[in-house]
């Protein structure tokens, strides 16, 4: 305990570790351990540097991304601290020639002289703009650089792939993350739970993410469930007690067998429901005991119209006549716009033949390999799909499964510093910045600007040249209706500012629902979206091509 | 300790958790405790149940599969065991009419009845072909399958994708896996870094995976290391004793620029380093002095040829005049293979014109986003890179980030059970099975079949007839030169087998290169690759084909 105490005081905030235990000081790249040494034989490692978090392109041939795992990385440098095990790991793994006094160094290393500046997780964010800003000791912040990448790339990957997902499946779905089985590992798993529900799903199959983060479950049962059924016989006992309790109904079984002939013996319905699977009735049969208040059947084991769908029914009517109300059912397989046709057909024809109010409005899950794609094109045809349950395609982020989140010195001992490249979208833009994101009159931001750390801030109703940072000719005054600062302060580290507290994850969910809806439409576009326009202030753009031509070599053909 | 012994008593074996310690029962989907919750409610809980644990697909468009994952599963049931905490959790969000028997049900699992069987980790594997097979009660199974999925499917997937990049790479090559930084979370990361090590890489930039499962680690420094140096004035401790600790040069930097003028002045190098970037050699030679042993330098910050290669030769020979050897330089951007070259032609030059055995053979390391393609191109064009630094390509599978694994029931209470599909990809094969690989003449081998669990095992020189599961016409008889048994034990459960113990993660290593080695080289190629056999005995042919005729629904059309 008394270490826990101790780590928690250098945050001064009693911020928890990292949720999974593996993120410690030692989930980093080797080469941060060797600079650090080398900056430190150097006597360099005390210079104080700013490097900037960023990525280059939005993911997903999109125009905008979702900025999450902050809290992570909060979490990870407010409880910093090698242990004995790790320093004599990093002894044996650096150089024969490694000095006692480096070690003595990374003892003493626990990130309370780092500043941490953030926009708020959650934040739709673009290319080239800083998510993070750290200051520190080089030697330090440099041991940061790959768990800070780590815990951001995926995160906010996975979460815009959540967004993209919820934008074009609509408002008003229910949508469930199914991809535990599928992820790339454990907290793969866990780590898509959390950040699909930021980026706007509804719950989670994945009970480890639901005890961890408090996300709504969902799920009921698989094919295995059914096959796992043989006859009607296997079902002994076959007493449910009505809802509201006033009596038992001692043979439910009877009672499903009951409706099956009724549905059978339907003039509307007989075409559908000569000869279901018995197996799979005595599965639904099965599963409506376990949980009569909320019975929800995969239909698609055998045959979805005539023996999934007819099944459901029975055992839905026999539940209502005990006072239950069934929730619905899920599609795994086959054209699920077809079907979820043909299944709400049957239900509004259950609900006017036997005179059930609502039962033509029952839930249809659809679920098999869903993506943004197969949404769209079931939006196209037509559909009676009100929930989807989607995973592989979320999860593992199947259509970029990377996002290049980079980290780059921008400032060291107050000197500003450029990575120059031939590519100019690799060009690194110096020195210690603001951001500001400025709103327009109808309420959407225009653009995002960065500025110099001591300019004077973009003020409502001032006329203000936003520049491309690159490009010469791009450039266009803006007059912002609202001035909106994105870089705020997550660890004060020597400074005495105060810093932000972590929110809740509905609250960082709530803001990124909200940003999403005040983004302009173009830019949210699935097809040729707009691009959204990130800017520099006129002074950096000269002071950033003061450096560039300082900096570059000079070609020479011969 | 005493919940640990305890724990560990029900695998008699002492066995370890799994490495991530997220891996709890909780990381499951939440429909598998539902699942177990119905079966229990109709008191089918205990009824034993043999699943299969497969994929129907070969990734990245190729013909074969490396298996891994299996350790971590094993770990998982060795130390099953849900805490009170996780009971109550699953008490709260099961249903309102969950009764307490269930809980305590759940309390006293601990999968000691479980019995798993297993091709080894690490083992080439096809389609179809039960990767695991696991026979126990059906509630618990079922709870297994979520984690086992999760466990296995980025495993075996990120081994192949390794695999696949040793083939295009070559023998020669050193691999190293760069990819923490993008990989989809924490241990997204530390599982590649361990599944690439199986996969054929040589080690990885990952020191948590280097910490955890002692995989060779490698790294030097990065560009901000290099543009955090001003210039030369910022080395200050300038002493560097020789290697053999003779005497002690005093000032480095100043051999460092004697070196620098004499490249200048050479004739076959002055149109290269006439005016180098200052700052550059200031990092270079800090690092040298911090890693006068293994100093590899990055040179591409400012300019390859121009710049970086001077300065990392003056530095290079300025630590050979004082008995050490340096390692190389790393290229991270720009045209590898024509830079790799020029690279190597200076090299030679140098070795030539200063007369330094072996200056010429330095290491050339290569990264910056490869990946099949870009080594493929590469090996086209012609290069001179030793070796690989590979990241995001890599441990994401960017190419396809997810593999199809999944977990089927295929008997339950000693009754084969089948799951139909119109997909005939998707049609599972019933009954507890063995699989055999068989091996012809020259070594390789040729087919897997799967045969009832009772039926004789395959003979060597006896001809068997092998079909494919699904087509009538395709069938081979083979005369097996070897026959080697897959399915292997490694729970046994209830039973009186002996179970395999967990072999190194060396041995691993060292399985799946020799089993890549055995294959027919037409099923490696990565273009059109010809697919390997997988087939069932005559008799169970027989059997799929009943058991289908039985189960299939007859269509009508109207």
């Amino acid at each position: 305990m008394e270490a826990n105490g101790s780590k928690k005081q250098h945050s001064g905030r009693g911020i928890p570790g990292p949720t999974n235990p593996m993120v410690t000081p030692m989930l980093t790249d080797l080469y941060q351990f060797t600079m650090a040494y080398a900056y430190w034989k150097a006597r360099k490692h005390q210079q104080r540097a700013v490097f900037d978090l960023y990525f280059r392109k939005n993911p997903f041939g999109g125009e905008y991304t979702v900025f999450a795992g902050l809290e992570e990385c909060v979490r990870f440098i407010a409880n910093y601290k090698l242990s004995e095990e790790d320093i004599n790991f990093i002894k044996k793994n650096l150089s024969v020639s490694c000095e006692d006094g480096f070690l003595d160094y990374l003892r003493g290393i626990d990130c309370s002289d780092v500043e941490l500046y953030a926009v708020p997780e959650g934040s739709v964010v673009f290319p080239k703009v800083p998510l993070l800003r750290v200051e520190g000791p080089i030697a330090v912040v440099q041991l940061l650089e790959a768990p800070f990448l780590n815990l951001i790339n995926f995160a906010s990957l996975v979460a815009t792939n959540a967004a993209r997902h919820r934008f074009v499946a609509g408002k008003s779905k229910t949508l469930l993350e199914f991809g535990l089985r599928r992820a790339q590992g454990p907290d793969g798993g866990v780590g898509a739970s959390k950040y699909c529900y930021i980026g706007g799903f509804d719950a989670t199959s994945n009970v480890a993410a639901g005890m961890l983060f408090g996300i709504p479950l969902r799920g009921t049962h698989s094919h295995a469930f059914v096959s796992s059924y043989m006859s009607l016989d296997e079902i002994t006992n076959k007493r449910l007690r009505r809802k509201d309790g006033s009596s038992t109904c001692e043979d439910f079984l009877s009672l499903v067998q009951k409706w099956q002939r009724k549905i059978q013996c339907s003039n509307s319905l007989r075409s559908i429901s000569a000869e279901t699977n018995q197996s799979e009735l005595a599965a639904f049969t099965s599963y409506a005991l376990a949980f009569p208040d909320n019975f929800l059947a995969l239909v698609d084991t055998y045959d979805v119209i005539r023996s999934g769908i007819p099944n459901f029914c029975a055992v839905a009517l026999a539940l209502n006549d005990l006072g239950y109300k069934a929730m619905g059912i899920r599609l795994d397989s086959g054209d699920l716009a077809y079907l979820s046709c043909e299944v709400r057909k049957i239900f509004y024809t259950i609900e006017k033949e036997f005179g059930l109010p609502g039962f033509g409005k029952m839930s249809i899950t659809a679920s098999n390999d869903l993506n943004e794609e197969t949404l769209d094109a079931l939006n196209k045809q037509g559909h009676e799909v009100d929930t989807y349950g989607i995973g592989t395609y979320l999860v593992t982020c199947y259509a970029q499964a990377a996002l290049g989140v980079v980290f780059k010195l921008v400032e060291i001992y107050n000197q500003p510093r450029t990575k120059l490249s031939e590519d100019l979208s690799k060009v690194t833009i110096p020195c210690k910045k603001r951001i500001y994101r400025l709103y327009g009159k109808e309420g959407y931001s225009l653009v995002d600007i960065m500025t110099g750390e001591n300019e004077p801030s973009p003020k409502v109703g001032e006329r203000i040249l936003c520049r491309h940072p690159f490009q010469e000719s791009k450039r266009v005054y803006v007059v912002p209706q609202h001035v909106e600062e994105l870089l705020r302060c997550y660890c004060a580290g020597i400074s005495d500012k105060k810093a932000e507290i972590l929110p809740p994850l509905k609250e960082i969910r709530e803001r990124c629902i909200k940003q999403l809806e005040q983004m302009r439409p173009d830019h949210m576009r699935r097809i040729n979206p707009t691009p959204y326009k990130v800017s520099v202030s006129a002074k950096l753009y000269d002071f950033i091509h003061f450096l560039w031509f300082n900096e570059a070599p000079v070609g020479e053909l011969r």
